[in-house]
């Protein structure tokens, strides 16, 4: 502990952001102790969530949402979460190209992330990476994924404003993949406003969201923007439908509301895979898994029954056993 | 336990099978009572995943293998993974639709699984729909579900052979997002092979697996199969390949190798959802969680922190208590 990695954060380091955030995506324990010290810093930043199809342009959208976001002296960083490649690794790639085109900009931090397997839950990792950015002194942080999978809508769960990015022409099967997503959007972006069909699409979200307000009553509804991002058409105006939405969560108290709920389920989250890293490091290493899978495969035993065994056996309290048996 | 789900369900009854499908979805406790009983008698069918982007024509293309491999006298079951409606629980209504049109077969037995919420895991609940039908008597299980997100190679990692659809005309955006999945499957089809560009699409595929094959020393180099769904064209080859790689897999083996991973993982799966239903419920219960969190809103305490006196409070093993402290 030679280098105080938390105070350098603080002070704006990107360099020991960047080590902070390779040990969170390796599971490092040095994580953890530099976390619990940059947590009372965090908290301040606004987090938008950027989602939608592949192919929608998030990539493009969000980097000009950061320029425009920067004009008005605020500093960002961007989480791109990527969930194409986990075997390729080809988040990094993606990662090194728009850090050379923004990377005149110091103010402006990227992350790519690659999908971690079975043991990681990119929700948490994600949600470590924002409270790095956050200590880091980022005013705005933006993070980017595509709009499919209960990991992706876990993610987007972290943001304070969620912006769905929908283009013409990608056809009723890629739209209707965002079926769940759409029920979590605050805004709507058409994107590629200047293609055939983008009009049409635009009603047919407008209509959408009308039947819903006639529906329930919400308290929000959500805003529609039109957009053509690779010539910067329609950025600034959808910082503004962000800024309408951020107002409108303070004024109505939903702000608070939100945060408390995140950082319970973030909590929840955390606790839960802390126990299983720690149970399945040990069934890993006294090999006491790999003799049960044996017994599994010849069906000397079931899986079920293993399970309640090792729950109950290793869970010290007597509520929790006894639910658990 | 008046009524022996288990033995209804190895006599082959579909309602006994939807009801206990049904309770695993709900996370109902009466589900884990039947599943040790069911589980000697698993593991015997054989487990096919189809999957490809959205549009690619999974469900037509499994529709028709159905009947394909329903003519050799197999008995077979189908569980399509719907990862796009978590809300708007659509798959439901797909469900419908698709079992009126194989409904005149009782040995076709269809299930679609709506992706559930933050609690569920699909890839485990797949599973457990698997061993199900398995235990039903279904000799092939055919697993459909969209090829983007870790949930969907999770579940992908349950099939004995893989089968990736592809279309062309997607655009070089939506292939792309198979990056991750192309890597595991095991025969690639082109599906709407009749339409412009099929055959480039074909090539380059090819010409992507050679490269594989010469930089990896792979012990099965995928097939490449082409198909018009819709008009039934290529089923029967499609089948055939799947014949293939099954013998590959036995001969080689690779099949017993594929099972023996299967089990472990989903047995860590398994024992990660139950700590984390027990940690929930708990958690919950006394209210602990409620004041945590108003601690961690005002910063007086880190999640960390707090995650790390509850695991080490909560394991019983003196190991584990050393591991997470």
């Amino acid at each position: 502990m030679s280098i105080d990695y938390a105070a350098q954060i603080l002070e704006g380091s990107p360099r020991a952001a960047a080590r902070l955030i390779s040990w969170l995506e390796d599971e490092d324990p040095r994580a953890y102790e530099w976390m619990p010290k940059i947590y009372p810093h965090t908290g301040r930043a606004y987090i938008i969530g950027i989602t939608g199809a592949p192919g929608a342009g998030k990539s493009t959208l969000t980097d000009k949402l950061a320029r425009v976001i920067r004009k008005s002296g605020l500093k960002v960083g961007i989480i791109a979460v990527d969930p194409s490649s986990p075997f390729t690794g080809g988040a990094l790639l993606g990662d090194r190209v728009r850090m050379s085109e923004l990377s005149n900009d110091p103010e402006i931090y990227i992350r790519s992330m690659a999908t971690r397997g079975f043991l990681g839950g990119m929700a948490k990792a994600t949600g470590d990476v924002v409270r790095v950015l956050d200590a880091l002194g980022k005013d705005i942080i933006l993070i980017e994924t595509v709009g499919v999978g209960q990991d992706e809508i876990d993610i987007i769960g972290i943001a304070d404003t969620t912006c769905l990015v929908m283009v013409p022409g990608l056809g009723d099967a890629i739209q209707s993949m965002k079926a769940g997503i759409m029920e979590i959007a605050d805004i709507f972006l058409i994107n590629k406003s200047d293609k055939q069909g983008a009009d049409q699409l635009c009603s047919e979200v407008c209509s959408r969201l009308d039947i819903d307000s006639q529906i329930k009553t919400t308290v929000w509804t959500p805003l529609v923007t039109k957009a053509v991002a690779v010539e910067d058409i329609g950025i600034e105006e959808l910082w503004q439908a962000i800024e309408t939405h951020r107002r409108h969560l303070f004024d109505s108290g939903r702000f608070q509301e939100k945060r408390r709920d995140r950082i319970y389920q973030e909590t929840l989250r955390m606790i839960h895979n802390e126990l299983f890293r720690v149970v399945r490091e040990h069934l890993q290493q006294d090999g006491k898994l790999d003799s049960a899978v044996e017994d599994i495969m010849s069906r000397k035993i079931d899986p079920y029954t293993l399970m309640r065994e090792i729950v109950s056996e290793w869970l010290s309290i007597p509520q929790l056993k006894k639910e658990a048996s």
